[in-house]
C-alpha cells in the first residue's frame, strides 16, 4: 500500500507536468509561435491551467497532504512548501485562474499591437480587465492591512507594502543625492555603443559570455523575445531569451540578467527535478541573482577587462574603446524611459513608479484610462523626464499583460539583495576582481550554488536571507555598492 | 441545463489541450530541446498522455457519448470520429499507454545517438521494448486475420494487410520493369546538386517556395530538425521542418513534402479548430497531399520553369543548368539507402521493406538483434544495393523510436493516391502545367482544399476518396503517371 506522501508526490508530479506544458506554451508563443495560434493557445493554456490548479486543490490532494508524514531529509521542507501552495491555491476559484489564463493569452497579442503603436486605448479594455481579476484575487486571498499585500505576498512570501514604502524611504534620500552630484558632472559620452551590431554576432557574442560565467548550454538555450525573460521546466531544461537593439548593451547585460536567474534555476539539486522544492525561493532573491550577474559581475571592470578585447575583435566599430572609457560609458546615469535598460542608479526609480500606480488602480484611486498621464507625471516628478508616447511609457513592460500585478517591488528588493548577498560572497571569495579579470567564475558561481541555489526553496525567503548575510534585506550593503562605484566612475 | 453534446465537447477540449501539450513538447524536443531537457521531458509526455488517454476513456466520456445526440451539422460526423477514437483508447489500458509514451521519449534520445554512431546494438534493446508494446496494442485491439490489421487500422481504417500485399504485388511487376529500363540507359548526372550550401540561404529559398505555394506562414513556421516532420496544435498553428544536407535537393524536396502535409491541415475549416474533425483523415491520404506537392508538383518541368532562376540566383553553383539537364537530374532513378531521399520509382521498395520486416518481427519469425542483417538482405534482394552501415541501414527513420510500428504501408498508399487525385483535379482544372510555369498554384490549392483538405475527417477515408475520384485506391493513375514520366525522361 503506497503511504499518503507518496500519493502526495504522484499528485504534484501530474500537477508539475501541466505546469510544465503551460510553461512550455508560454515560452513558445513569446519566441517562435505564429500570430495565428495565439487563439487556440488561449483556450490551451486556460484549460491547462484550470487542470493543474483543479488537481492542487482536489480534495484527494489535500487528504493525501494533511495525512502525509517525512520519510526523507528534505520532506518536511517539501511539505512545508506545497502546504503553501494548496493553501494559496484554493483560496482562488478555479473560474478565475482560467479566465487570468485565457486574459493573459489574449493580452499579450494586444500588448504586442499596441506597445507597436504606442496605442494605449487599444490595450486599456484588457488591462482593466486584468486590474478587476488582480482585485478579486486580492480579495480571495485575503490581507490584514493593503489590498497589495494579499498580491505581493504571492511573489515574496511574507512581504508587505508597509515594508516596500519603509524599503523606499530608505534608499530615496541618498540615491537621488547621488544622482544629483553625478547630474552636476560632466556627462560621460556613450554614444559609440549604439549602431547597427549583426544579430548573429550579437548572439554568439551572448552566448559565450553566458557560457562563460557558467550558464550551462547543455541544460539550457537561448532564444530571441521582445522582452526578454528567462524560463524552464527541468532542472535540465532552463530557457533564457535576449533581444537584439542599437544598443548593444542591450543584448548584453539582458543576455547576463537572464542568465543569472538562469543559473539559479540550473544550480538546484538534479534530485529535486519536477518536486516543489527546485526553482529560486522567490521573486526579490530571484532578481538579486540576475543583477548580481548583470550589474556587480557584468558592469564591473575587470570583468571587461577581460572581454573587451573579445567584444572589439566580434565588434570592430567598438575598437576605439579603452578600458575605463568603455567601463565608465556602460555605467552612465542618466534618468531613461525604459526601466529594463536603466541604469542602476534610476532603475528603483522605475519601479517606485509601478508600485505607486498599481496601488491607485487598485485601491481605485486611478482609473484605467487615467493611467498613461499618470504614469507620466511620476516620471517627470521623479526623473524629471516625460515619455514621448505609451511605447516608452506605460505599455513598455509586458508584466501587466501577463496578469503580474503586485510584484514589482521584487524587482528592488532585488537590487539590495544583489550588494547584501555579494558582501556575504566576498568575505569568502576575498579575490573576486582578480577572479573576474581572468574570466575564472567557478568560485563565484560556486558559492552561489552552495548557498543560495543548491537551497532551492528549503528555506522561506527571510530565513534565507538571514542565514547566508546574518541579517534581514536592508539597504546598506547596496547603498554603499553604489556609492563606492559611482563616485569613481563619476570621479566625485 | 447542458445537452449531453456539450458536456461531451467540453471532456473532448479537455482532451484536445493535453494532446496539444504533448505534441508541442515533441516538437520542441525534435527542434529546440537542450539535451539535459530529455529526462523530464520523457516524465511530462508520459503523464500528460496518460492524462489525455484517461479523460477520452472516462465513463463520464462514455456516457456524454452514448447520450449524445447531434444538434448542428457536423455533429454527426464528429460522433463517428469520436465513437472511434475512445473504442480505440478504451481497448488500450493507460498504463501501456504511458509506457509507451515515457518509452518514446528516450528512444528518441537513444535512437538519435545509435544513429550518429552507427551502433544498433546501442538501440536494439529499446526497440525490442517497442515492438513488445506494439505486439500488446495488436492483441488489446484485436484483429481476425494478421496482428499487423490491428496496427494499420490506427493509421489507416479499414486497411489490412492483406490489402497492402495486394497493392505491393499490382505495382512491383511495372515497377521493377520500368526501373530495369532505365538502368539500361545512361546515366543522368545529378552531381552538381551536391556541394556545401549556405544554411541560412536555403531557410530562405526554401520558405520562399513553401510560402509560394500556398503554405501561410501567418499560422505556421518552419524550423530545423533531423528528421524532417509536420506537426500543429490548431488550424492556426501548423509547423513545418526541414534540415540541410549536402544534397540540395534535401532541403528542397523536404519542405515541400512537409508544407504537402501543412496545407492540408491548415485547409480544414476554421470552425473545426480544436475539434475532432479538424486535421487529415488518415495517413495515406495525407501522405498524398505530401507527395502530391513534393513530386507531382515540385519535381515538375513547369514548376522549375519558373523557380531555376531564382534558385540559380541564391546559389550561383547552380548556374550551369539548362532547365531540362536541371529536371532530369532532380528525378534521376538510382537504387539508393535513404528512403526520404528515394527517387519516386524506388520508394516503394523501400516501404516494402520495411512492411515485410514488421509483419516478421510481429509475428516471431525475426528476432530484434537480427534486424539489421534481414534489412541488409531485403536491399541487396529488392534494392541490388548493401547498406555500407546501419546509420544508412535500419536505423536511417524516426519511426521505430516514436513507437509507429505498422504504419509505414501508408506512405506507398500516399504514393498511389497522390496520383489517383492528380487524376481527378486534372479533370476540374485542365490547365495545370501553364499555371505552375506562372507560379500559380492557387487554383489547384483550392480545388485540393475544397475536395479534401476542407473535409477534414468528416468522411471515412475509404469514402473521402470514392467521393472525390470516383473509385477506391487503385494503381492505375499512379502507373501511368510514372510511365509517362519516366519514359520521357529517360527517353525510352
Amino acid at each position: 500500500m503506497s503511504s499518503a506522501l507518496t500519493d502526495l508526490k504522484t499528485r504534484l508530479a501530474d500537477v508539475n507536468a501541466l505546469h510544465a506544458a503551460v510553461t512550455i506554451m508560454d515560452w513558445d508563443q513569446q519566441t517562435y509561435m505564429p500570430r495565428g495560434g495565439a487563439d487556440a493557445r488561449a483556450q490551451h493554456l486556460g484549460i491547462l491551467s484550470r487542470m493543474a490548479h483543479e488537481t492542487l486543490v482536489a480534495d484527494d490532494t489535500r487528504t493525501a497532504l494533511d495525512k502525509a508524514t517525512p520519510e526523507a531529509e528534505d520532506d518536511e521542507a517539501m511539505l512545508r512548501v506545497v502546504r503553501r501552495h494548496i493553501d494559496l491555491a484554493t483560496k482562488l476559484p478555479s473560474s478565475l485562474v482560467e479566465e487570468k489564463t485565457r486574459l493573459a493569452a489574449i493580452a499579450h497579442e494586444r500588448w504586442v499591437e499596441a506597445r507597436a503603436n504606442s496605442d494605449f486605448n487599444g490595450f486599456a479594455a484588457t488591462l482593466e480587465k486584468m486590474f478587476d481579476i488582480a482585485k478579486q484575487e486580492a480579495e480571495y486571498l485575503g490581507y490584514t492591512e493593503h489590498v497589495y499585500d494579499a498580491l505581493l505576498d504571492q511573489y515574496e512570501q511574507g512581504a508587505t507594502a508597509a515594508e516596500v514604502r519603509t524599503m523606499f524611504e530608505s534608499i530615496k534620500g541618498p540615491q537621488v543625492e547621488l544622482v544629483k552630484a553625478i547630474s552636476e558632472q560632466p556627462q560621460l559620452d556613450d554614444s559609440k555603443l549604439y549602431g547597427h551590431w549583426n544579430e548573429s554576432d550579437q548572439s554568439e557574442f551572448t552566448q559565450m559570455l553566458v557560457k562563460s560565467i557558467g550558464f550551462d548550454f547543455n541544460r539550457g538555450r537561448q532564444d530571441t523575445a521582445p522582452h526578454p525573460f528567462c524560463t524552464g521546466w527541468s532542472v535540465g531544461d532552463i530557457r533564457l531569451t535576449t533581444r537584439y537593439k542599437p544598443y548593444i548593451g542591450s543584448a548584453i547585460f539582458g543576455s547576463l540578467h537572464e542568465a543569472g536567474h538562469g543559473m539559479y534555476e540550473q544550480g538546484s539539486p538534479m534530485t529535486w527535478d519536477r518536486t516543489p522544492l527546485a526553482g529560486g525561493v522567490s521573486l526579490g532573491v530571484h532578481e538579486s541573482q540576475s543583477r548580481t550577474w548583470e550589474n556587480i559581475v557584468g558592469r564591473s571592470k575587470p570583468f571587461w577587462s577581460h572581454f573587451l578585447p573579445a567584444l572589439q575583435a566580434k565588434f570592430p566599430a567598438l575598437s576605439g574603446f579603452d578600458l575605463d572609457t568603455f567601463y565608465r560609458a556602460i555605467n552612465k546615469v542618466e534618468p531613461s524611459y525604459i526601466r529594463v535598460e536603466a541604469d542602476e542608479l534610476t532603475y528603483n526609480l522605475h519601479v517606485l513608479v509601478r508600485f505607486e500606480i498599481e496601488c491607485d488602480v487598485l485601491t481605485g484611486k486611478l482609473a484605467v484610462k487615467d493611467l498613461p498621464e499618470a504614469w507620466n507625471a511620476k516620471y517627470a516628478q521623479y526623473l524629471g523626464i516625460t515619455p514621448r508616447n505609451d511605447a516608452e511609457g506605460c505599455l513598455q513592460d509586458v508584466h501587466w499583460s501577463m496578469g503580474s500585478i503586485g510584484y514589482f517591488p521584487t524587482y528592488s528588493m532585488g537590487n539590495l539583495l544583489s550588494y547584501q548577498f555579494w558582501h556575504a560572497l566576498e568575505r569568502d571569495v576575498p579575490d573576486t576582481e582578480e577572479l573576474m579579470a581572468k574570466g575564472e567564475f567557478a568560485p563565484i558561481l560556486g558559492w552561489l550554488t552552495d548557498h543560495i541555489y543548491s537551497a532551492g526553496k528549503r528555506f522561506t525567503p527571510k530565513h534565507l536571507i538571514k542565514r547566508v548575510t546574518g541579517k534581514p534585506i536592508g539597504a546598506d550593503d547596496y547603498l554603499a555598492g553604489l556609492d563606492k562605484k559611482y563616485r569613481e566612475i563619476y570621479r566625485l
